[in-house]
């Protein structure tokens, strides 16, 4: 199979940003937004579906273009303005406290997909209301596979639309903390035996500082963080990580389970990369070759070879002994 | 370098424990017992240090001598009774709350070294406060390798002397929490940089079912934690890792960064075994062969194989046109 086109629908936003490492106000943000610029290092056709205010400059949908993004499907609300949030993270930066929150066109956004869109293989259906991400699904021509993203407001609240959703999904994406509040379950690994029983193939769960897992029905996967000494700001980690996942797996045209490990290491490099800076800054600065040397680096320190140790292990006195006692 | 002996000087307990799995009363356990246990696996000649009481059944000096475990260095005291700790876990199990704690014989434990132990070239100085641990240095003789560990209690209290130990080991051994605690650094990538610059050559980062961290001056290793879906107590996993650990470097008789990354794969292991029953229970069941197809299987599944990804990732135009600008 041809690599082949990547959907994603979801929000953008200006961001007013406070971490330990500095500020930034009305930095360009929002899932559809780190998700599409992190994909389109890798995926040839990246197709984004959003809604924005007249606040939106006309250089942002330049940036979209000038990266291949086809943004045919973004509304523009001539009377309307642009989804804002305000955060603050703490010294670790594990969790935002959220200062400030303006839906503006993003609370009445219903999606429409072009009908050009309508045949994309992959598809993101980033953070939103279960109700909007069915949305989607309803207007889509049966995706070879389509990832969702979810968040704890939706657990709570929506809790029945959005196992109702993930029984239609390929594979579903969340944070452990997420996992672990949807599933009912006490850790990661039940947690996503759970979510499998509802009907997704895969769940990838987004760990953080502490790395990423995938789960099938019949395999688990697990990779840890690429290690950052200082981050600058995390927002959109999770959001570029979906990005680098679907953008290998949209490149390769393929999601056998190799393909999603190696999709695994694009996500956690360009996770990596969307902290060393505010916003989108440093997926703009990007190039090509930093991704791939970021990812071989990655798979060659992380790697281990157990061939070369020097002595077997000691066998068991007991368990040796055993047959002889019955 | 031949394979070597490996003393660790610890505590031993018994312990009721209370896990979301079960109740166990009077387990046996301490740092001592779970790292000698699970390095008795993998290392020759593994040594015991500490202290019990008249209470101390001999079938548990006979369990040590079965593993080929030294207890020549076990004090019994004949009017004195062992350490005993009361601990209760969450549903997550990632944090045991202490019901109740005696120290007993362990409160006033002053290690004595025998002669014949002094030679042993891997030393693990388990959880203990840092002039118990500078005790031990003081009687050793120039081992190659000596691997310290610490916990939140002397971080608070004996801050200075904690310091001023960690200058003369070559490894430090700690969990995540406590390395920020220690540190004052926001990231434990930032906070094994404060730690090298202490001292050790060496920093092992526990981070229980996120994995565990290598760090040294110029390198950086990591793994996420063998997959359980089902912990039934999670006491002693981390000096069972600190086992696995020393007990791989003591039977290779070498700490180059390569035998450190496989050493980092048997603590996993024998780690993940420690959590599956009550105590030590696991330690006991287990067979080499289980050991060494844990081992082997977590590295097949937990490799990743980039080269057969099937399209290199694109450029950036801006990058590209960039030295023309200028």
């Amino acid at each position: 199979m041809p690599p082949t086109s990547l959907l994603v629908v979801g929000s953008l936003a200006f961001d007013t940003l406070e971490t330990p490492s500095g500020h930034a106000a009305d930095e360009l943000g929002g899932s559809a937004t780190f998700f599409s610029h992190s994909a389109a290092w890798l995926a040839p056709k990246v197709r984004l579906v959003g809604v924005v205010g007249s606040d939106f400059p006309k250089r942002h949908i330049a940036e979209f273009e000038e990266r291949g993004i086809d943004v045919s499907g973004l509304q523009v609300m001539p009377k309307g303005k642009t989804f804002r949030w305000h955060g603050r993270y703490g010294r670790e930066m594990n969790n935002a406290e959220t200062v400030s929150v303006e839906l503006n066109v993003f609370g009445k956004f219903e999606p429409k997909i072009p009908a050009p869109f309508r045949n994309s293989p992959f598809v993101f259906l980033a953070n939103g209301s279960p109700r909007t991400q069915r949305a989607v699904l309803d207007q889509v021509d049966r995706p070879k596979f389509i990832l969702a993203d979810t968040m704890n407001l939706w657990i709570e609240t929506e809790h029945a639309a959005l196992i109702d959703l993930i029984r239609d999904v390929d594979g579903l994406i969340l944070n452990n903390a997420e996992l672990l509040q949807l599933s009912g379950e006490p850790n990661v690994v039940a947690g996503a035996r759970w979510a499998l029983a509802q009907g997704p193939k895969v769940v990838v769960v987004k760990k953080g500082e502490h790395g990423a897992m995938l789960f099938t029905e019949k395999e688990i996967f697990a990779l840890p963080a690429y290690p950052l000494e200082r981050i600058v700001d995390p927002t959109g980690a999770g959001d570029s990580f979906a990005g680098g996942f679907m953008g290998h797996l949209a490149r390769a045209g393929a999601t056998t389970f190799d393909e999603m490990k190696r999709a695994l290491v694009y996500g956690t490099v360009l996770a990596s990369f969307a902290c060393e800076d505010f916003g989108l800054r440093r997926l703009f600065s990007l190039d090509a070759g930093e991704i791939e040397k970021r990812a071989r680096e990655y798979c060659r320190v992380f790697a281990v070879d157990l061939e070369g140790a020097r002595k077997p292990a000691r066998s068991n006195p007991r368990r040796r002994a055993s047959p002889a006692r019955k």
